[in-house]
């Protein structure tokens, strides 16, 4: 039977999800929802979606399953548009950043909590908007869920079998404990490559720095490139776990800048070891990451 | 005529060096120069280096020039070894990623510092050692020449050319300019990349994060594996240049810090927005830096 799946957000995350699933061949019919109708008929000329709606709640009425793929801040606002349209057993997943937040957006916002779903593929690139999604992009990457006590295990079951059809790997962690994770591993590097940027381009005015950057310079702050309204909400919706993150880094720098200024070479040279060392027996490198 | 090269440091900078030149057809003959008898012999194997020597006095002797490719700390007491082997049209050059500092070296090492040319090639990988080295490293990278008033314009152009062999596009910039640019550019990012990576090991003794961490990590702290005396010498011996960075780096932290603290939306967006257009605009991507 034909899934009716609504969209919400039609960017790089929501539209490679519709596409991955099309190209798995799940037989599903997709609405898409957003407030820019020319973003959503691109979406509806690159087979994304099968039609649109500007409201959500007229979008949900028939669905059985919504992805909430709009940056983190705005997850709340769709809750409570959505809320008193949903069918009973229509199932609410997102795929937000951010997860504690969104749960407790979920329960005080939808009459039947049991049916949403959290989750967060770790996917992406720099690029967004509706021309950035791709099929593959979810393909041997991460999918998390993060099920709360209430959450239906029907439920959950049916959002990671479609998310397995994307090709993502399915793992579930606790909402903290991956709000925490993330703000050390993904969030922290986010925040140091857009103040990296933002510094050299202060510095850029007193004597030009900028033009002197090269491909390295590029692919080190290749992440500052992201979505400007998706990393604001991050640290808007994760501000205390990634407050903690910034004060270990803040820590850890200080340290570094005294040896500096003091040219003890040995803590240079050892704190530059600890981080090689770790580097390249911690962790996985990109192409190494993909499931045999 | 057979010219006859010393290379001091037989490793990825001064092994790329040689193996450029060779498949460049540059007729020359390679002696390299190291602590490592076991590395040496390897460089002889990989048809990097045709002999070797432990003393750099012996190598240089019979030399018409000499490429300095340890780490910069090492390039005073070569640079104080060597001084009264050379002959006095022996050409002296380097690869140090700090310049004002092996200028000041060589000013009072060498019997005759107007043979000596200080460059820097823009190029390497987070690999290092003999094995390391590839022929191909410095196609269309750029190499900076900082000569000072009393260079040899005819010992300068010799350099130059060599370096044109190996691929590379020849820059000139003043010494202390270009302390102050790398700093910015290529020191600094180094810097937050040993930095974050050594904070997660920290945070990972009391809670796990590495085992979080994915091929987007892996790709933006690659960096954090680059050698680390070759960068405790650039914190040594760029310190000045390298706090100045830091500094300006510490405030725009601080900035981002306070409007996360402060749920400041407006500041953490317009931040944002700043470092993606400088990223998306004034930085060249590494696909794209190769000349026509």
């Amino acid at each position: 039977m034909t899934q009716h799946i609504t969209i919400v957000g039609v960017g790089l995350i929501g539209g490679s999800f519709a596409l991955a699933l099309r190209e798995a061949g799940v037989d599903a019919r997709f609405v898409g929802v957003g407030r820019n109708q020319q973003s959503l008929e691109r979406a509806v000329e690159r087979r994304i979606i099968d039609s649109w709606h500007i409201s959500a709640a007229d979008a949900v009425a028939e669905s059985d399953l919504v992805l909430l793929a709009t940056p983190v801040g705005a997850i709340d606002y769709v809750l409570q548009q959505i809320g008193p349209a949903l069918g009973p057993e229509t199932i609410v997943t997102d795929a937000g950043s951010v997860k504690q937040s969104v749960i407790d957006s979920a329960r005080a916002r939808l009459p039947n909590f049991e049916n949403f779903v959290p989750a967060h593929p770790i996917a992406g690139t720099e690029h967004s908007g509706v021309e950035a999604g791709f099929a593959s992009l979810y393909q041997g990457k991460r999918l998390i869920l993060t099920p709360v006590a209430e959450t239906s295990q029907a439920a959950t079951k049916t959002v990671a079998k479609l998310w397995q059809a994307t090709g993502a790997v399915i793992e579930q962690m606790e909402p903290r404990q991956h709000d925490a994770v993330f703000a050390a591993t993904s969030h922290l590097p986010h925040m140091l490559a857009f103040s990296l940027v933002e510094t050299l381009y202060r510095m850029d005015k007193e004597s030009p720095v900028l033009r002197h950057t090269g491909g390295g310079f590029a692919d080190y702050t290749r992440i500052a490139s992201s979505d400007p309204v998706m990393w604001r909400d991050v640290c808007l919706f994760n501000r205390e776990a990634l407050l903690v993150s910034l004060d270990e880094f803040k820590n850890g720098l200080e340290t570094l800048v005294t040896a500096i200024d003091e040219k003890d070479a040995d803590t240079l040279e050892q704190l530059f070891i600890t981080a090689k060392q770790t580097r390249d027996t911690k962790i996985l490198p990109a192409d190494k990451e993909k499931p045999e």
